[in-house]
Parts: structure tokens; C-alpha cells; sequence
């Protein structure tokens, strides 16, 4: 056991921040076993000092000003949990850095971002630049990738990754409900923003799946090549007809290396209902992980809230001050590769068609004659009756097919005469 | 990167070592990146050397006796895949530590035997002792309990960790046959040993838990105070009531801090069917832990097979080489406690009962009778009809009760004139 003490200062105290200060508090013998010496919070900063977060600060000093605790702050490890892309967040770590502490960090908007100049950064300045936090929770997912499966070479990770998208579509199927409704409640109960855009057009787990993808192939982050479709779109029929199909509709993070290159693209997806993945429910997220020796591996556990953030932020300080250092993507910056991004177009998927058409002779021979056209490969189809006069749903799914022309066939579709809503479009990912 | 390389030799050529002579070789360059420096394998030995193994061991000095190698072979690290929980095995690893090489070995065996020892000698001689292949196979497992959920106290560990029962119990489900036809069809399909006993029995679940249990709990230990039953006497029958009552029936490896102690038990258990593990089938392994900030997580895959546990094996193999060391169950030995075994009659849960019965009037209230002399509540009461005369099956499932009353009102009903066959009890994992 060390006599010095790890020191920790913590930029922001959020519902994650108090909580990181809580635990090491609460779990303080434990950590000090596990890491090898005490580890303590000495510093903390906040924008309002008066506020009751239920966590004991004596004996801590506070700093008004997160950036110059950075700089100041009598402490090996910076913890970064203010959040945003830029502005203090950034200056928190580049001052971190910039004295040589090590930075631990839950924000993944930042690193998608700029992750590639600040790990440069922190190597240069030879110390830690650590987000287990920033990827799927309390999940030690970016540990598993960077050293547990370091042995392999991964051929897709995909997940899970957003939990307020996870409840989302979860209460929609249990309860039926529309959308709007859902996503109300949810916002109401806490478990989605005000502002839901992040969350909801698949944008926080395009951030996430970025960081994945750079470790899970040694690649450079690329986030601007993420396709990104969120669940806005997904309706209580879809859902119906997927159950009916085999399927759950998740909305899915994936990274896959193909012929055409390296796949990144966030959009909800029919997984098969005997896929372990469909089981996960509500908040939860859960990362599936295929690499060429150890095959399919899973994580699962909450992706989001204060205590599952804080044991991933506290890991990775215990990481830090057991004097356990990875590169911040598992290898040198230098030595991650540039890998072509593959155009959407040569996605290959099973994909689920649902259209809305009047129920009239030769609707599905028109239909299938621009599938034919395309070569996209009818595998299953269905079609209701309803009430005469309505439209009705004429619900496909196809062999694999290249989205591009998946596309087209979809394009022409729509601009049928029969056709009298949007077509659907769902991809199915095999698990 | 630096210019030595990490030298390796196995111990070892069955499908585990010549797998990771195998992932080294084709994996190098990916390793490398890694570990920030070559990994090469110098020597390797095994009994019979003309044997064709489908590896390349040009270069690679052969040893005919595998302790000898473990002296005189020019590695870093000795990797030790012989198995066994004595003898050649146990040698290899003694030697290793003695010349101050650091060890990565499979062996959960004697691990879970002399696991305090050989630990307690690897920290004095300043090497690793790893052991990532030793539990659930290729799934990061020892790394996630000492390392990425490090910040939590632990208040159980749970999962499958034989993937021949898992496999024997899915298909059993799956098929409705027998317990021994389906063992019959796993050793000719090479699933099962021709010896099963470790497996069916519990044994190599055993080893696996008490491995687990020292690193959740910080404890030292306590292989002998595993509690240990194995599948041979689940029946179709069970399986099919299971599937009734809303469970699936796994052999699970469980360790649990309760007041009464540390409960250390490997037995078949229901788990509700909404349960993630419920849905883990066939030769797959999972892990289902629980922190106090984190929650539970779940960690699932291939719990067996060369490439698998190469993956595991060559992982540690890169935390080495890489300087990343941890103490072997987390925490110094010297700081490993005692935790007082908790006797299994006082665990606490529901049970499910199956008893076959004469089909007279009385019965169901002279086994109720009971059950409330042993202040057992009933929760679920179903009896069958069946042909005149031919004893009906009563199932039973209880509210929470402690195991030692259960156990006495299962010898108390066994012993009714009415109750012709012995009566079965599986215990109900809440999850």
C-alpha cells in the first residue's frame, strides 16, 4: 500500500458528479485495497456552492471556476462531468492535461468530437485519458474492448446504447402506445430531456458508437461518417408487425467491418426475438461484441443514472492510481488507421417494408414488379383486410439486398398511385 | 513500443494451447499494437511432439517435460493449459513463480485448491498470476469483477458457468428427453466428457465460483465451503412445470453476502423467464453481478472451446506485456478476509416442490398440514389428474422460507404412505 494518497477533483456536481463523490466517500476501504492506495476527493467545482446535494464537502476545497481547478487543484486526477461538446468541459481537460493530470470523463460528445487531439494530448503529456463512463453506463464495456478482448479482431460491436430510447420503445410495445405519448411520459418521469432531440434522433448513441468503433478496429474517431436515424418514426404498428415477424425493434449502435469498409450507422433495427438483445428492456443498454477467437460476447446493465456512471468513473480512477495505463483508444494514437468509410448505399440487410395502400386489384403485382426491377427478394409478405375503402397495410420483409437499392425500390414505391403514406422502412440485423 | 518483445511459453498442446499458439501467430500484429511490444511464443511442450496439431512450431523450442520448460525455457511468461489440479500442472506453475516468471493459466481446478498459495507466491516473487480463461471462457469475467466494477461492494454473484449443462438442459427443454439420453448425445457429439462427473455434478461450477466469490468479496478462498449439487436429477417433468410456472431451470453458480454469512452454491435453480439469463442457452456461459452503485450487470458468451479461451489467455498475456498488473484476486492476500460461510439451511428463498402422490382424498391436506408445521407458506398449488390409480404429479411453490425448514418438511412428506416417489425441491433465484 502506497502512502500517497490519489488525489481527485471533480468538475461538476451533477447527478453524476455527487455521486462519484459519494462513492468514494462510501466505499472508501474498499477502494483504497483495490486501487493499492487511499483515494480522496480534494477539490470539486460547481456553479452554485449553495445547493444541497446531500454529499458531506468539508475538508474538500471548492472552486467557483472548473477550469482553473483544473490548473490549481491539488489533485492526479481531473474528473470531468460537466458535459458539452465545448466550452468548459474542453477547458477543463486541455487544463488537466496541460499540467500533466490525468483526466477521467463521462463525455462522450466531447471525445466523438475531439477525442483524437486530446488522447494525442494526454500521451504527449504522459498521463490517462479514461471514459469507461462514457459509453453505456455502469457496462465496463470500454475496458472489455480495450483489454479483456484485446486478443481479437473484431468484426462488428453493436448495441444498445441509449437508454431513454431503450425505455422509449420498450413501453411502446408493452403498452401500444404512440410515440408522442410515450416519449411525454417518459419526460415527465424524468427518464428523458425536455430537449429529447440527443437522445431520441440517435444522436448521444452515434457519440458512443464512434468511441467503440475507434477501439473495437484501432481506427481514428470518425464521427461525422456515423448514419444516424433515430426512433421518431417507429410506430405501434411497426411494433406489432415485428412481434408477428420474430422480431423486437431496438434501436441499434453498429460498427462493422464489410468489403466496402467500415460501417458506422445508429437506427432502429428488427433483431431476432431469440437474440439475448431483444431481452433487454427499458434503460438498460447492452453492447454485443464479435471478435474472431472469442466469438459473440454480451454486456448488459443500466446505461445511465448516477450510481452506475460514478462505479465507471471510479474504475477508471482506481485504474489511474493503481498505475494500470492503456492507450485512451488501446493504442497509440499514432498507430490507429484510417479505415474507408462504407457508403450506406452498400449496406446489405434483410429489410421490413410496411405500406399503406388502397385495397384494390394489382396493388401487390405493382409492388412486386419494382422489387423484381430492383432484385430486391420478396421473403415474406403480408396483407390485412380492413374495412372497405380504407387503406390497407401491405407488410413485406426481403432477402438481403444492397440498401441502394432498397432505396430506390422505396423511392419508387412512395410515388405510386396506390401508395397513400410514407413507406416504412425498418433494417433487420441478424444477432 | 519497445523493442523486447514479450516472450511466452505453453505448457500444454490440447485445443486450448495449441489454439493460442495459433492466436498469437495470426493475431501479431493486432498484439503488438496492443501491448505496445512483439508477443512471441519461444517454447512450448507437451507429451507426444509428432503429433499434427495444424500449428507452425518452427522456431519455437520444444520441451518434453513441461516443469523443466517452465525453468529453462527463455520467456517472460509460462502459460499453463495441462489442467489438473495436482501434479505436472501444479509444477509448472511452482517452477514459473520460482524463476520469477508470471503465469497465465485456465486451471480453475487448482486454482480453487491452492489458489491462496500460489497467489501469495507470485506476489512475493514480484509476477503475475492470471486466470481470465479459468471462468466463464472467453468472457472478461476477472477482469470486470477485479478491475471494471472495482468502485463497488458486491452483494451477490450469480451465473452459468458449465456450458455442458446448460447445453444438457436446453435441449432437454427443447426436446422433452431424458436426462441421461441427452448426456449420451452431448459425449458423442464432444460436449460432455466421457468422465462427466465434474461437470453434471457441479464440480467445475464449483471451482469457477469460489474463484469469482474471492474477487466480488475480497475474500480468501473457500472452495470447500461450495455447496455443490449437480443436474443429474432434473427431470422433464420439472422442465415442463417450469415452463408452466413462468421459469427456466439453470445450474447456477451463486455467491451472496447475507447476515448469515457468505453463501458459496452451485444447484439448479428456476429463474423467472423475463430474466436476460433465462434466455442464455447451450454451450453459453453467463455472469450476473451486483454492485451497490453499478446495479446488476450481466456478462455473457462462449464459456468453453480453444478460441475462446485462447482469447481469455492471450488478454492476460497482453495486460503483462503491456505492464498492467493487478493482484491476483484483486487485492493483496495479505488483505483478503474471512467471511463466515453461511450453512445452507439458513438460505432464504422460494422453493418449488414436486411430489408424486396416490390420487386420494387428504392428500393435498396432510402435505399442507405439514408445510404449516414447518411455517412453509404456499405461494402455487397445481395437481394433475391422471389414469385412475396411477400416481399424479403435486407441485408446489412456496413463499420465502428458510432452507433448513424446507428441508425438514421434505423429509416429513417423503416419509407419507401417500408419497410413492422421492420428492423433488429446486430452489427459485430471484433475478
Amino acid at each position: 500500500m502506497s502512502d500517497q494518497p490519489c488525489k481527485v477533483a471533480v468538475a461538476g456536481l451533477g447527478t453524476v458528479g455527487a455521486e462519484t463523490v459519494r462513492l468514494i466517500a462510501a466505499n472508501q476501504d474498499l477502494l483504497a485495497a483495490r486501487a493499492g492506495r487511499k483515494v480522496v476527493v480534494t477539490a470539486v467545482s460547481a456553479r452554485d456552492r449553495s445547493r444541497d446535494r446531500g454529499i458531506d464537502l468539508a475538508g474538500i476545497t471548492w472552486f467557483d471556476n472548473a477550469a482553473e481547478m483544473a490548473t490549481q487543484a491539488d489533485a492526479d486526477i481531473i474528473v470531468e462531468v460537466i458535459g458539452g461538446e465545448e466550452g468548459m468541459a474542453r477547458d477543463v481537460i486541455d487544463n488537466a492535461i496541460a499540467g500533466g493530470r490525468s483526466v477521467v470523463t463521462a463525455n462522450k460528445a466531447l471525445l466523438a468530437h475531439h477525442g483524437m487531439e486530446i488522447a494525442a494530448a494526454a500521451e504527449a503529456a504522459k498521463c490517462s485519458l479514461a471514459y469507461e463512463a462514457a459509453v453505456a453506463g455502469g457496462i465496463p464495456i470500454i475496458k472489455a474492448l480495450r483489454e479483456g478482448l484485446a486478443a481479437n479482431r473484431h468484426s462488428r460491436v453493436t448495441g444498445i446504447l441509449n437508454g431513454t430510447c431503450n425505455y422509449i420503445l420498450t413501453e411502446m410495445r408493452e403498452t401500444g402506445a404512440l410515440f408522442d405519448d410515450v416519449l411525454a411520459d417518459a419526460q415527465a418521469k424524468g427518464y428523458a430531456e425536455l430537449d429529447p432531440t440527443f437522445d431520441i434522433d440517435g444522436i448521444d448513441a452515434a457519440h458512443k458508437l464512434a468511441l467503440l468503433a475507434s477501439l473495437a478496429f484501432g481506427v481514428r474517431l470518425n464521427f461525422d461518417a456515423v448514419y444516424t436515424d433515430g426512433i421518431r418514426h417507429v410506430s405501434p404498428t411497426d411494433i406489432a408487425f415485428a412481434e408477428e415477424l420474430g422480431y423486437r425493434i431496438k434501436l441499434l449502435g453498429t460498427a462493422k467491418l464489410t468489403e466496402a469498409g467500415l460501417e458506422q450507422r445508429v437506427h432502429p433495427c428488427m433483431v431476432p426475438k431469440e437474440a439475448p438483445i431483444a431481452h433487454v428492456e427499458d434503460v438498460f443498454n447492452a453492447v454485443v461484441v464479435e471478435g474472431d477467437f472469442v466469438g459473440q460476447t454480451l454486456y448488459e446493465g443500466r446505461g445511465a443514472g448516477g450510481g452506475p456512471t460514478a462505479s465507471a468513473i471510479v474504475a477508471d480512477i482506481v485504474d489511474i492510481a493503481a498505475g494500470r495505463t492503456t492507450p485512451a483508444f488501446g493504442v497509440p494514437v499514432a498507430s490507429l488507421r484510417d479505415i474507408q468509410p462504407a457508403a450506406m448505399d452498400e449496406h446489405i440487410c434483410s429489410y421490413y417494408i410496411r405500406l399503406s395502400v388502397v385495397d384494390k386489384a394489382g396493388v401487390v403485382a405493382e409492388v412486386a414488379a419494382i422489387l423484381r426491377d430492383m432484385e430486391v427478394s420478396i421473403s415474406n409478405l403480408m396483407q390485412r383486410a380492413r374495412d372497405p375503402g380504407e387503406p390497407v397495410p401491405l407488410v413485406l420483409t426481403t432477402h438481403e439486398t444492397r440498401e441502394g437499392a432498397m432505396v430506390e425500390a422505396m423511392r419508387r414505391i412512395s410515388a405510386l398511385d396506390v401508395c397513400v403514406e410514407e413507406p416504412r422502412m425498418i433494417r433487420i440485423e441478424t444477432l
